[in-house]
Order: structure tokens, then sequence, then C-alpha cells
């Protein structure tokens, strides 16, 4: 592998900033307000307060799937920097704080005015599945100025959310921050996010990927519907070559690596029982990047991610309550 | 036992209405702050503030002492009304979503100026106690006109949360409170909270007890508090007869329920690994109270009281994520 250059932060991630609002609720639940498990659904405000109104108690936690990757690096002991706007509120406050405790950077200007930091109504169903209802408040305001470009050249890898490409906005902030990464001598990592998503731009995350993204980080339902495959295989086919990695992951069954010609099988890691799916890709990136920019084999990247995320998977939420880097020394060291 | 009346409500509870963020700590992290293991202080919001930046990433979840209480007996399926205040914010917004869900009456209007809904830093240790600071914000506040003496007379039993003892207006709300209730019939129950609070207020709390209580609740540390008792066996002696019935916790030791001559033994319930005990007296009291109000035995309501408890510290945060009906039909019915 090319060594890359010294950089002052590891990985810089550019995400919806949101705070996560987990409930329990069965499948009828679901059928009931036309969610499909297992997806992300935008909701207004209106129907935030509605669902929400809907629902039974809450665990409240910082979320958004590229700043739980970022969070994750840093519990890792890896230099981490989040761009994501909240507002000047309560939540937009915890969230903040959150993300700073573990380390990680974190200086995008909270908004004085608009609507509020973004919140994720996450559905916890009894097979441990999430099902997502996020309202993107703040978030989606993230100004041109708040991309912050010194940031994303001081890091080794820029990691960007697909959630993001639902903004036109987004979507220009994107290609210029992947730009300026690669022109600084830095990599450019995408995570598909979620199907639903990829079938809303597919035609725009394909020249996404074709044209700008190194390492690619997607589950078998996003790559299947990316390249509107009949097959696991036949998507694996389709993005070899496209990127430089691409990260595939597929639940219970691992992940794979490719990379060139090769084709590195992951065996899962599961540290417990399986209580709530929420993070489990987020975590599985984080633990790719933060081996990654360490030099690592592929082989050990895609194992540190089976591990941070088979840790988030036993917990409620998506921020790693163990200690990443002491499972990480007891189980790969 | 005397057939208590018939009353649209089982129970209503008094207390501070308070968001908990439970953080993880260490024990030197308690020793460099000061903070005595298993205790709550109070801490105003410039050291709410300080402290908070001081820890790691939190989980929020709705809180306060009497609050879990009827919250868990409205989750029991139990007629359940709360009386706090808090202010209209995010976190004020949270609470009052959380105690309604699970069904409970909570009618206290919300503050629209003044201090932000009160907040308790709950520091989990790798022990599994908790320690709490409490910045009680707009809980204090409590108007005197918002003590809705219409709810606490519908309620057959008015629970007293011993916290609330701090602020001298309401040491008066609660007299005033308890005595309406005993005048329309009902009984009064109290926690005495914290041996803390149970030390600053020893005298009042001895003629509160005498005066004002039928059922009370308190651990080990608060009854021997209260009675400057050498021993467990000391101040189980000198509270009985002051109160009708005195249930006393003992963590893993189970709990003692006094009445009249009668000394009732009742074994702990543990329905998994020990994780968090924030709650656990608040679900004692939950489990309790629910049997008494269906007219069940002592012994009976003890029984639930330790399976409710048993429930509550095997998660994260004092509001159960499992459903305490149907825990109560497998190991009770």
């Amino acid at each position: 592998m090319t060594p890359l250059p010294p950089k002052s932060l590891d990985v810089v991630g550019i995400g919806n900033a949101i705070v996560d609002v987990l409930v329990q609720a069965d499948d009828a639940f679901l059928d009931d307000h036309g969610l499909t498990k297992g997806t992300m659904a935008l909701i207004d405000e209106a129907q935030a307060e509605r669902l929400y109104g809907s629902v039974g108690p809450g665990l409240e936690t910082s979320g958004g799937s590229a700043a739980n990757t970022l969070a994750g690096i840093a519990q890792l002991g890896g230099r981490a920097g989040f761009i994501g706007r909240v507002r000047d509120d309560q939540l937009g406050a915890i969230f903040s704080h959150d993300i700073r405790s573990v380390g990680a950077r974190f200086d995008t200007p909270a908004a004085t005015t608009g609507p509020s930091t973004a919140r994720c109504l996450i559905l916890v169903t009894p097979d441990a599945q999430r099902t997502m209802c996020t309202y993107l408040g703040a978030s989606v305001q993230l100004d041109p100025d708040d991309l912050d470009l010194d940031l994303v050249r001081q890091a080794r890898v820029l990691y960007l959310e697909g959630y993001l490409w639902d903004s036109p906005e987004a979507q220009r902030a994107f290609v210029a921050a992947a730009e300026a990464a690669r022109e600084a001598g830095g990599e450019v990592a995408l995570s598909l996010s979620d199907a639903f998503c990829v079938d809303r731009h597919r035609d725009s995350f394909r020249e996404l990927v074709d044209g700008h993204v190194d390492i690619l980080f997607a589950n078998e339902m996003e790559i299947t519907s990316l390249y509107k495959a009949d097959s696991f295989e036949q998507a694996a086919a389709e993005v070899r070559g496209r990127c430089r990695i691409a990260a595939l992951t597929r639940s219970e069954l691992g992940s794979q690596v490719l990379a060139g010609e090769e084709s590195i099988p992951i065996e899962p890691f599961l540290l417990g029982e399986l209580v709530d799916t929420t993070g489990a890709g987020d975590l599985y990136a984080a633990g790719f990047l933060h081996a990654y920019t360490r030099g690592a084999s592929l082989e050990r990247c895609g194992r540190l991610g089976s591990l941070c995320a088979g840790q988030v998977v036993t917990q409620l939420g998506p921020r790693p309550q163990s200690c990443l880097r002491e499972l990480m020394e007891r189980h790969l060291d």
C-alpha cells in the first residue's frame, strides 16, 4: 500500500449532526405508519412531532452516521474531526458535548436562527433491527462557509455520508470537499448510508463513486441497489475497479473487502447478545478507517471494522459505551 | 387490610421533573470531584456546565425519583398521575413525552420563563453504582398553584419524594398535599430518597413520618441515618409503629416490610447482569404501591417491588425498557 502523506488528522467527516431518540416498537407499528424496516425516511417537523407523540419513552443519544464513525475513530485513539451543523439549543449542546468529549474536533458554528437541531426517531424492533425517521432541521443548513476546507486538507481520509446527498447544496459541497482532499494528497471515503437514498440518487452516486471515491462502504442492500444487481456477487463484480477499495458488509455473514483483484472475506464478530443494530455500519467504517490510517493490512482493517460493529450492536444506541481501544487490544493484538 | 375508598387514580406523585444524563465514570473521577458514591449532590447551573464538560458522552433519559415511580406504576397498568415542573424547552418536552407516553397523567404547566428543565448528571461506575449531581432548574419553581390538590384527592395513595424537602416551599406544599390526601380518605407514602438529604433534614423528616406518613420507603443508609442508628435492626425497631408500613430496602439482601408486629422478609430478584442501579429504589416503590393499591398482601407488594427493582438494574437508566406488566405476569402470577 502507498504510504499516506503526513497529516495532522486521520479522518475528517462531513455529515448530518443528529440527536437520536431510541424507542422500542413492534412490527405492527411500522406497518401502521407505512415504514420499511431497516431504512431511513425523511420527515418534516410536524410529522416528527406527530410520530414522537405516538411512541413510548425514549433514550436520547448523539447520532448521525458520519458523526458516529468519527466518534468511534476518536474512541479508538485516532485523530478525528467532524463537520456538521446543529442549532444553539439543548439537543445541539448534547451533540456538541458528546462528539468533543471523545476527543473529536468539532468546530462548525451552531446556527443561531432557523430550525432546531436534527432529530432521528429510531424504532428498535424485537429483532434488534432499526427503522429511522429523520427530521433534518438545522443539519441541512450546512453553509458553504462552514465547509472548513482547511480541516479537510489536514486529513488523511475525508469521509462522506451518503445521506447528505439528498440536498443539492450538500452534493456540491461534497464534490468541492472531495477535490480539496485529493489535491492535498488525501483520500476520499463514502458510505452509501441507505438503500432508499441510493435509489433516489442512483446515477449521481455512480458518478461520485467513479470520479471521486477511493474507499466505498456499503451494505448488501445498498450495493445491489446501486448497480441494480440481482445478487451480492453480481454487485461485487460491478463495483470492482470503480474505486480502489470497496468494503461490503453483510450483517451476520461478515463482510467482503475488494481491492484490485483481491477479495478478502472477513468473519463477523458478535460480542454479546444482539440488542440494537443502530450504528453497526457506522462503527464498521470507524474500525476500518482507523486501521487503514495506521497503515494496517486490508484484512486487519476489515477485522477491526467487524469488531467495532460487533460491539455496538450489543447495546442501545450508536455510540459505543465500551472502550473500543481496550477491545481492539484484547481481540486483535 | 382496610379496603381503600374508590378513587379515579391509584397513585399521584409529587417530585422533581428531571432529565437524567447517564455517563460512565471511574472511582478516581468521583474522588477528583469530591463526590460520594451512591449519593446525590445539588449543583448550580455553572457547576453543571463545568462537570458536564469534563465527562464523556451521555445517554439522556427522563428521570426524577417520584416520576420514575409513577412511570413504573403506569407501565404496570396502574392509574398514575405526576405533579412536577419543567421549563418549555427541549428537555422539558422529552420529560413530558416520556411520562405521558406510558399512560401517566402529567398536567403541570411548563414554566415559560426562568431556569431550564432540571438535569441530573448520573455517574455510573464499573460496580454499577450511581452517583448523582443534580441541577434543579425549573423543578424547584413548583408553584403552590401547580399543586393540583384536586388531583391529589383523586388518588388512593399520594407519593412524596424526599428530595423535594430541600426546598422550604416544597416542605409546606408537601404537608398541604398530605393533609388534602388524608382528608379525602387517601394514604400518604414517602420515600426518604437519599442519606445526605435525610442528614440535612433529620428532625423535620422525623416529624413528617410521625405526623403524616402511612407508608415509608427507605434504604438501609437512609433509615439508619434517620434514627442515627448503629445497625439496620436498631433502625427497623425505631421506625416500627411510627408509620403504618415501612418498606426497607437492602440492595442484594432484598427488603424487609414492617407493619404492626409483622416483619416480612422479601428475597431480592435480579433479572440479568447488574448494569446500573439508577432507579432501583424508585421501581421498588412502583411495584410495591401498584400491588398495594390492588389490595395485595404485603408480601406480594414487597415481591413486586423486588421484581421491578431487579429489572431496572439490568439496564442503563431508571425507566424500564422491558414490559413490567409481562414480567409481573410471568414471575408472580
